[in-house]
């Protein structure tokens, strides 16, 4: 699912790399003095902004929002119920055995069979999505202050290009070339905040939004199967975690 | 009533390539590589922020709301009434072959006639509505997100052309043509924003604001006709729904 | 009261006119097509973000708004108790004649006089109330929404006329006029945006706030007299809607 | 204490005419119709946006917020626990011939004084206190008008300056000049929105929580000295409206 | 904890002057008039903007929220406790000679050993945490309003710069040199707004929440010591002050 942030980001960038190709070579765009100013200013500013540990905490935080695997919500519903029946027939240890696509369910429903109370998964659980949902929101804030940095860093190197290209007139033919060159620094930090930061920090919140919901839908199912909960009771009430749209799709689906 | 978009947006652009025809060609305003920056990399950067369905589903969300017909709220009271007379005096039965316009109140009707009881209809019309207010909702974000992205890609693109063109000043008789493509990228992004993104953005929320209001008031004047309701009491309690100018328009029609 | 609208509007205009003229004559401000692409633009883009039946509203709304004869609150009061004395004395028919100076107490009190009760000219009354600040939320948001397209509109413009001056270089004699004309929509953007739709909006959004208190204490005080109160009482229940300057000002008068 | 809003303003302004001075003569930055554009159309728009006693109203207000003296919280506790302690010693008449540094407890010993209830006198603080609060808020939101529409105003004279320079690109030589005149307006905007509007705006705000705050206690510590309150019970009641270094303050200067 | 505030300053100054070696010397980028313009002008319009005193106050809050030494709040808990063990085998008496690395906490025990109740001891605790949460608000909002006032001064300067400029454009070898003068003081307000005062007050802001936090717990804690409770009762009672995270690391540190 996460592919199309992936498939959008790249796109982004190829459309961009192509335009400057067009125009003869990309080395005109490949400036180590304007990439550095825009990216290590960025990151600078980013790392005075916030404790250090939740700014190193954002890589991270993306790389399980953008690649683990999340289940959709109407495969969980299923995959719950049967876990129930067959925890009512064989016996809540005959789930040890089972292989849980779903590492949050799976580490739940092993919390149980140890023995702890459906209560204590319960909250052991909703401490793991409390936790989640808060370093979520930290990378959530630092992408958006990242975003509002990158341009005025790009900004700020620009002005100091044309600052040194202004006090040096003499040799007209380097005007462009430097100009040029000034421009890069407002180039560079524009690409980063409108093709990098800012769609990541949307689907961040997008993403943590699904991701909450689905690991409550979890939680609650969970406590149902070690509560011992009738399959039917634990469908009809885990359906209301459900817009309207997927409940058609889980009954077109069973 | 929706051709108002139609005509509005047509208009808008009507009026700028009017605009760019008044200086000669239209071809001036026409390169694809700048077509290709603009809309290649908002679609890549707004296939990014978000799931992949949710942005699919824009294109429906907007043939929906902005195709549709979508009756007055001023003619559904009549209309629920008249069926409502005559549920009571031919039995609800009667109402299966009724030709009804809304098809949200058809297929309500429908399922009251197929004997589904009251609150189960109205349980699954209201489902249906909040399904489609989320859809819509996320419509609207998106919008909101293509108008922002269009102009900041617009501006990636003016300055890739710009540093392309600064670096090659040796013949100035190119220097203007340059520009002129360069700054082709800023107009689309413009256009795109506020000629398209934007305008569509607020009447998706107006538009979605009167289809809450109205539908809410077919599932309450539904569950009154499969509750057998007396007519005078469905018209007033309908009529409670109504802003008093519209009251007032019900009153003249009548 | 409204008069300042008009007299700060038209001295606005006055004065950026004045500048105009200072430079020569004001025919180089003048350009047929830049008007139509601002204007022209502006109209079909509002057409096209929100219901024909709202925008077209907009003009009565602003007509209303500002050239209706509001009666000062502190005016109202003293009228209300005479007519209540007036009442008391010779019966509510004795009101029929009476040359009553604002129009919604008029109505109110005519249809008192008419035999409505007290409970439902209340709610005729509040209904109107409501119509009117619906519609003046509308016309509010619409010109709220002019004057951020305005300028937008105007922008796309100047770049449709730089990209068309660009191309043709070769005389360097009509750049200057050129530019000039380009210049020219984003000065008509933000005249339209900063003189007159701002301002608008705003003094509609006071207005409206305005006439809401008003209508709101003549709504009591005509349910007082349909109800045959003292006029002591009357005076002391309506002074509870005026701000504590007003009640002086109320003080001095009487 | 408010002198540091006249300091602050003042050396702003100073810093700014000084770099003018710099450049040779100040007489380049002096522009007569410059000056009308920015202040005259400021001034109609303002007009326009707001009713026109509400608008005279804020110099009033102003000359109220900056140039009043306003008491220390921290000196009306005591002075308020003295006067107590005399009416409870010599009756509230002795305090008919008191001198009060503060006006506005000034008006309320006295009213009581005169024999009105403390009830009624708090009453009558407390309308007054709204009316300069509603007035203030009114001066706020008008000097933020103000702010956002000098710098628009400074635009529209600055497009208005170009397009006259552009259609006369003749003389070379007048290019520079005029287009120093065109930039004017810009600067005029500028200065007036961030040097004056925005921080007064922003003192003003910052003045009135502190002022209701302040005579707030002022109304709580009149009615306890009509009611005959002890002084013990008076002062730890009015601690209550302190801040805890505010507090700290007051207990050393005791 | 806080170095990274440093440390990301000072590598985006860093940053910044290396790209103005880069270009040569270090001196073009220094000029008195325009530093005085853009620093002296800031600093003029932030002592108007609000009251003298809080405008001081804020560099002592920038320096204990950066300097101050904060216990991270895993290793306040293990503290309490066994205080609270000590209190309770020893008599409170006995906590007199610790030596307590956290200075509020110290200084809440010492008020409870000196004899003050448990109850006014949380008073005076809360009422200094009410104090500082205070006073870093104002910081905070002087913080923003500082780094919205240095682009503009930048632009105001730049502004006078370029008028100053064009009214001698006879010397064309001097534009160069005097345009890169008037764009030093955009450059300028850029730096301090970007660079210093916006990370500058999300640190504080930042630092504000985690320090309430911090506090919070070490008055629940001291209330604890000095009410006897047992050890067991206040660690499982302060550990609901943790976020899931920190309960994981305290139960390892344990």
């Amino acid at each position: 699912m996460d592919i199309a942030t992936l498939i959008g980001l790249l796109g982004g960038l190829a459309v961009i790399v192509g335009a400057m190709l067009l125009g003869g070579s990309i080395s005109a765009f490949f400036n180590v003095p304007s990439i550095v100013v825009v990216f290590g200013g960025t990151l600078a500013v980013t790392i005075a902004h916030q404790k250090l540990g939740r700014t190193l905490g954002l890589v991270g935080v993306l790389k399980n929002a953008l690649f683990d695997k999340q289940q959709p919500v109407e495969k969980l519903i299923p995959l719950i119920v049967s876990l129930a029946q067959k925890a009512r027939k064989e016996g809540l240890v005959s789930l040890e055995g089972e292989d849980i696509s779903d590492p949050f369910m799976a580490r739940g429903i092993r919390l149980g069979v140890d023995g702890l109370s459906p209560e204590l998964v319960t909250e052991t659980l909703s401490g793991e999505l409390q936790a989640l949902k808060k370093r979520h929101e930290y990378g959530h804030k630092i992408l958006r202050f990242m975003a509002a940095t990158a341009p005025s860093m790009g900004m700020i190197g620009t002005l100091i290009g044309l600052v040194q290209m202004l006090r040096t007139l003499d040799d007209p033919s380097s005007i462009g070339p430097a100009m040029a060159v000034a421009l890069l620094t407002t180039l560079y930090g524009a690409v980063m905040a409108f093709v990098i930061f800012n769609p990541l920090a949307e689907k961040l919140e997008s993403r943590t939004k699904d991701e909450v919901a689905s690991k409550s839908l979890v939680i609650a199912g969970v406590a149902s199967i070690l509560a011992g909960d009738n399959s039917m009771a634990i469908q009809s009430k885990l359906e209301s975690f459900l817009a309207p749209a997927q409940r058609e799709k889980l009954a077109k689906g069973s």
